[in-house]
């Protein structure tokens, strides 16, 4: 391996004057975007450990906080829009913080001549996946901005989830020797999106793979399973979510490409539109590292749930390292799986 | 008095099929589209409180949560910028709900060029005011949008605080007799970034007034003024924040003119731009209903806080009503302090 080809050893920010499109693109330039401006202006302890969200301790409770803008084009996709999307990614990383997810806030922020229409749709589909993932929106904010000076609709969710148990979880946690289990097929919600706006149809529309996750971990949790690490897999996909978590706990993490289920209609739109599926965001895909002798009890609790009926061991932790991502091909070669310095996909959520 | 002075009779949002800037003004159209639009969907007894902010028992103790989109423009203005107001802005929103702020979360949406100076000088920014107020950001989000199709740079933060009383303080707990403090003269913040806008020069430059007003709220608590409601002055001014109060509230609440504190410059500039200070957004001033057997203690309290110094009572709530704010003027006449329907000033926060 080259000294570059990980995330612990990212480029200077100073080399960028500008803010590009590949800053939010959830590959290497956005962490060091993080990394250099906001992380080394605000750093605390909570901050510091990268996780999906902040664990506070409050008044002798532990709390999870986390909060994102959702800025994905077009509003409305097959399986979803970005009422259910702003809904579901925040639920979503307030379980991946080991968090029972409560309580949302949301901010519009709407451009001049939206249709009101469109704006109860999203709202519809807003309260439809808080009802759906039984969280409430409790607070909120609306602001205008001039015609050309927005895009229609962009909406922030925060979250706050209590968290009922003592495990540590997240990205430092993960140990050599966990297993690491997805929740099924890869790809869904970047091809779903990607389909519409190079209006190609497949054999069916690929619908968007949007869900909340918060009944797997809750699932896994309640059963005592000795839970690691857990991560959604959106902006940059499969490869990000193992990069970030590899560079920050210093391991090596191996994955057995034969075992990562993608469906033929993603696969097929891969090819034809040039993507990679370990790459492409998704909104209701997670992995979870957890000790072998859990691994299987797990995969069980998973299956149960219809948003895990695909759940897979997909590979293990092999050692220590400085950060590094492994694919076991299906002829037994082994390559680096690295961050891509930018994004395939703009816009995705 | 006409049936269409008050907030309490909106006019159906049905008449208006597209978003206005004067949906975003802080007025009564506004309030018709967080009504017919966000709390219609949404309702709960949290949002239904209609606080500038949720208040949240978890856990056997009481929270604050609640949230603000930053859209400011410039960016850059006497006395802040969009970072010291997306910090202060949301500490005080939980301030007003009587929660002592400590934790926020930063979520960016940038547009494509944006320069990174641009970005480090507004994170510096926020990490200074937060250090002023006493808050942590512990958890972010980037998103990046094309150019064209944002404004180089808006802000969301959401923020917690914790309650360490068990005092209800609320828009629905103003009442009869009930005095009504103000923390020093109004209009700065908006007459700042008018001032700007139009390129006016006056003696010198107005600064914004923007400052947590954290301190003020635990020093009242602390000290055992018993606090019915808190509301602080942004879009819409004194006006609209006493006008959401009367109409939740359903009391007559009565000003002193000539009590209300207004500076020689905003004065002038007010004057000479065509606004009226009253519906002037305001970034560190806040209104405090208070028994009348309390008020002059409360006032030392304010008073002995810089950001308090100019306090001063400048009316009281008379009676029930269906929602009323008269304004008395210097000769004696009372007329009607009405919510205006749009904005005088988009953007000012």
């Amino acid at each position: 391996m080259t000294s570059d080809v990980t995330a612990a050893c990212p480029l200077p920010i100073g080399q960028y004057t500008h803010v590009l499109m590949a800053h939010g693109g959830g590959g290497r330039l956005m962490q060091q975007l993080i990394d250099q401006v906001f992380i080394s202006a605000f750093s605390n302890p909570r901050l510091d450990e990268r996780h999906d969200g902040a664990i506070l301790d409050a008044q002798g409770r532990r709390f999870a906080f986390t909060t994102d803008s959702y800025v994905v084009r077009p509003l409305f996709f097959p399986g979803g829009d970005i009422g259910t999307l702003a809904v579901n990614g925040t639920v979503n990383d307030l379980a991946m913080c080991g968090a029972r997810p409560r309580w949302l806030s949301a901010g519009f922020i709407l451009e001049e001549g939206l249709p009101i229409e469109t704006l109860e749709r999203i709202v519809a589909s807003m309260r439809q996946a808080a009802a759906t993932a039984g969280v409430e929106i409790v607070t909120g904010d609306t602001k205008v901005v001039e015609k050309g000076k927005g895009d229609s609709l962009f909406v922030n969710t925060a979250g706050l989830g209590t968290i009922d148990h003592s495990m540590p979880i997240g990205p430092r946690h993960a140990r050599i020797g966990d297993a690491i289990l997805l929740n099924g097929d890869l790809g869904r919600h970047g091809m779903a999106i990607q389909s519409v706006r190079d209006g190609l149809e497949f054999e069916g529309p690929i619908e968007s793979d949007c869900a909340p996750l918060a009944d797997i971990v809750m699932g896994l949790i309640e059963a005592g399973i000795a839970v690691h690490c857990l991560r959604d897999l959106t902006r940059g996909g499969l490869a990000a979510g193992l990069n970030e978590i590899a560079a920050t706990a210093r391991i090596q993490i191996d994955i057995d490409e034969s075992a990562v289920p993608v469906s033929e209609p993603v696969r097929g739109a891969c090819e034809i539109l040039g993507f990679d599926p370990l790459y492409v965001a998704n909104e209701g895909r997670m992995i979870a590292f957890v000790p072998e002798s859990d691994a299987d009890r797990a995969l069980a609790i998973m299956r149960a749930l219809p948003v895990g009926d695909g759940a897979c061991r997909i590979g293990s932790v092999l050692s220590d390292s400085p950060g590094l991502v492994t694919l076991k091909s299906r002829i037994g070669a082994r390559r680096i799986l690295d961050l891509l310095s930018g994004e395939q996909l703009p816009r995705i959520c």
